[in-house]
């Protein structure tokens, strides 16, 4: 089974709806699919082959969309392109996958010159008028003979800590994890879905897939902007959309929020860090008739494989506390907890989270040894730091690589995050170790402070000790009234952080 | 990824809640997976090695739930009987399937004499004592090796029409089927399941796994009685149940129904044959809170393929007609109506249902020329005649091997019968060809009346040409008040009706 069992049964079921919203212009089901099928003709007429990699480098659009579709058409791999990318690491990255073509949008279109000269294996360069005048010509073509074994598309990691490596997702760990979504929130053909988050991070591939599969509406945002964002929500009718939670703040706290109606929010999903208190009661308040879903996981997991349900996003009660957990395994992921000997820890007991089941990636790109090393005993290891309560939470403390260790404690630095964001005046935060004489490493925390407020170091340290262990807080504190530098999936980049303070 | 893995999650996510509940007894998730690993571990004690086959011989039960998880965990086969065949069916499938142990309950135990003689492969025989003990003496194990690609069972099918064929279903068939209702039909850690339907049969199969993966809690009748499934939705506050619609009309017309508290019910999946507009009303009326899903699958599509979702449920407006089909393509399913060189037939047109995707059978047992027959091309031909509208909806008009041919003509008794069950009088029917010298086949029904109801022959026929075509039309009718007889999944047996032709 491959991805474009989906495509085809959305034209089955829901041939004449509409598949996409794409500023004025709509395309159903039945359209989409035709163009899709001269999209993976015009890759063919450009030399791609089956089994060849087509990368693309684009802001958010409907084209995109298709390009998940049409290469695959075509018997091709996609490879998306982060867009935070430097030039050097997209060559880096071209080169590695092999790719023999690359799509790029307008936007990108003023980088090829810094790109191009370097690149050794792509054929062909296709801008925007480019592809559209090869679509225009194009035969259709369905290559349609890949099994859910057979590799879907190489999605490089984020890269914030080490040089990225190629995510090798098959089409059945696509399909897993669309199916998983499927379980624990609700879509149906009336959903219409808004790609916020970056279509080349499989925190918005997480959803992707699953509203194909029910013929639902994809919209689009080219990239994530509160004010596009609530625009959009409110012209197209949106019912789902995924976020980060710094995102869902802009949203939410945004002067204008409530001069529009964003009643036909139906359903946000978030990942990569819990949401803070402050941020879920105004965005209850603010989106009543919104679920509020949680997901972790990571690229290597296709992405999804914890799940918080809306059920446990209540701000008081006696669960409360499970709104800092990633949520309970997804319907077919299995999670342990274990220590550096792969054994399992006790309930409540902080070790690495591995994971299991049917959307844990074939391996990495050319790398069999760091391959081996992920998925040994047939689990993959996420480098992730985390704990799993006697209920089935799963609570993800750090990235393990990023633990600091203090005095020879280890602090993880999102317990020390939790804290600082419990202070009311504080907007982002990001907790880092930085070399220290006395201590091997000081706990260092980076604040940004809400417009108009502001907080001293004293009083935030002072703050975390009401909350934390003392050698958790941090010794020093950097208040700034700008932003925190963020990657493209939104999360704060740390290792910008560490550079300037020269670690 | 093996079926394994939802008892696993559901240890994980809710073990101290309650996984089981037969008659007085409650048992938590976390001693269900205890008693299942003791189970197995009797079952090894018993001589069962991985790759055997272990045969079930028994009305529903805890125990059976319990067999279905112990079995792989001793590494072994699922073989479940179906409970209405005779001693030499029974003995010809235990042999056919080389089953070393067969498991029976206090019901099938006087029926061993019959049986055992014949047996050539069965070491070991299970009665309810013997297997207690087995499971007090021994030692907990869990053999999970099982990949997706790996046999879980062998499922014989019902063979109302021709002999008994062994389906291997693999753990990854049983689950595609379990996340495809995940997708389809609402539930959760709350849901409360009542096996009403046989265990032996892929119908209640169907949610068995899927009511594990979300951590439910399962509860039986031994065999289907409306007072007693009456009881026990009103005891245990069910929330789920699979019934055919014959059952379901049992109910839901059962003269005592209104003075129990049925309130509890969600969801009832029925499948089998579509559900008449006058039960249906009579039911929507009678379970407020509940919706309605058909779904349409068989034995070797593990077993569903369609569903009619409980927003097609409608009694009027301009899509009833929707309520004769199947419904529409499950998430991961893709279905073809092909002629007999399996080329497409035109939206509108009876062919032959054809279908593909996870959940297809890996074969039949030792019949590699049927395997290939039924697998042709890659897509599993179902034997059933039925259509597709422009919308998607599956419409299954009949077996094609049940298709009477009258006068040149191809007739669907399914469609026949539906016209008949539009008569107020009736409670069950059934339309087979018999010879006829001038007709070549000659439409016959058999007609069971409602009790203190009379129709006769000639209204009958009348009432048919109102709505069908007069070819179409029975030219002879059978009226009962008795019964019809019905196979152990409640399909009216028309292999019976037709010996009783004599034909």
């Amino acid at each position: 089974m491959s991805i474009l069992q989906g495509l085809r049964r959305a034209v089955h079921i829901n041939g004449r709806g509409i598949a996409t919203i794409d500023g004025d212009r709509r395309q159903t089901w039945s359209d989409f699919a035709t163009r899709v099928a001269k999209f993976a003709g015009a890759l063919a007429a450009a030399g791609v082959k089956p089994g060849d990699r087509v990368a693309i480098l684009s802001l958010n659009s409907v084209t995109y969309l298709e390009f998940f579709y049409a290469a695959p058409s075509a018997g091709a791999l996609v490879v998306p392109l982060n867009t935070r990318l430097a030039p050097p690491e997209i060559v880096a990255i071209l080169n590695d996958a092999g790719a023999v073509a690359l799509i790029v949008d307008e936007t990108f279109t003023p980088v090829l010159p810094a790109i191009v000269p370097h690149l050794t294996s792509v054929k062909t360069v296709l801008t925007p008028a480019m592809l559209e005048s090869a679509i225009a010509a194009a035969d259709a073509l369905t290559v349609d003979d890949a099994d859910a074994a057979d590799v879907y598309g190489i999605f490089y990691t984020g890269g914030t800590t080490a040089a990225s490596k190629g995510v090798m997702l098959t089409h059945g760990n696509i399909i897993a994890n669309a199916m998983n979504v499927l379980a624990d929130v609700p879509l149906s053909r009336n959903t219409v879905y808004l790609h916020a988050a970056p279509m080349f991070h499989l925190a918005d591939c997480a959803i992707t897939f699953s509203a194909t599969l029910v013929a639902g509406t994809h919209t689009f945002v080219p990239k994530f902007d509160p004010v596009h964002v609530i625009d959009t929500i409110e012209r197209h009718r949106v019912t789902n959309v995924v976020l980060v939670p710094s995102m869902i703040s802009m949203v939410v706290n945004h002067p204008t929020v409530d001069q529009h109606d964003l009643s036909s929010l139906r359903g946000i999903l978030y990942g990569g860090s819990p949401i803070a208190e402050a941020v879920l009661r105004r965005a209850l308040a603010c989106l009543p008739n919104c679920g509020f879903t949680q997901a972790y996981g990571m690229t290597e997991l296709a992405p999804i494989v914890t799940f918080l349900t809306p059920s446990d996003h209540a701000t008081d009660g006696p669960h409360v506390r499970r709104l800092r957990s990633g949520g309970r395994p997804a319907v077919t992921a299995e999670i342990r907890i274990v220590d550096d000997m792969d054994r399992d820890v006790p309930a409540g007991t902080v070790g690495q989270i591995v994971a299991r089941g049917p959307m844990v990636m074939k391996g990495y790109w050319n790398q069999p040894r760091l391959t081996a090393e992920a998925l040994r005993g047939g689990w993959m290891h996420t480098g992730d730091g985390g704990y799993m309560d006697e209920d089935g939470y799963v609570y993800v403390v750090d990235r393990i690589k990023d633990m600091i260790i203090s005095g020879g404690e280890n602090v993880y630095s999102a317990e020390v995050e939790n804290a600082i964001f419990q202070h009311p005046a504080v907007a982002m935060c990001a907790v880092i170790g930085v070399p220290d004489e006395k201590w091997g490493e000081r706990v260092h925390a980076v604040v940004s402070v809400k417009p108009g407020q502001m907080v001293s170091d004293a009083d935030l340290i002072a703050h975390t000790r009401t909350l934390i262990a003392g050698y958790k807080c941090p010794r020093t504190v950097d208040v700034r009234t700008e932003p925190l530098p963020l990657s493209g999936a939104g999360k704060v980049l740390k290792t910008v952080l560490r550079a300037e303070m020269r670690v």
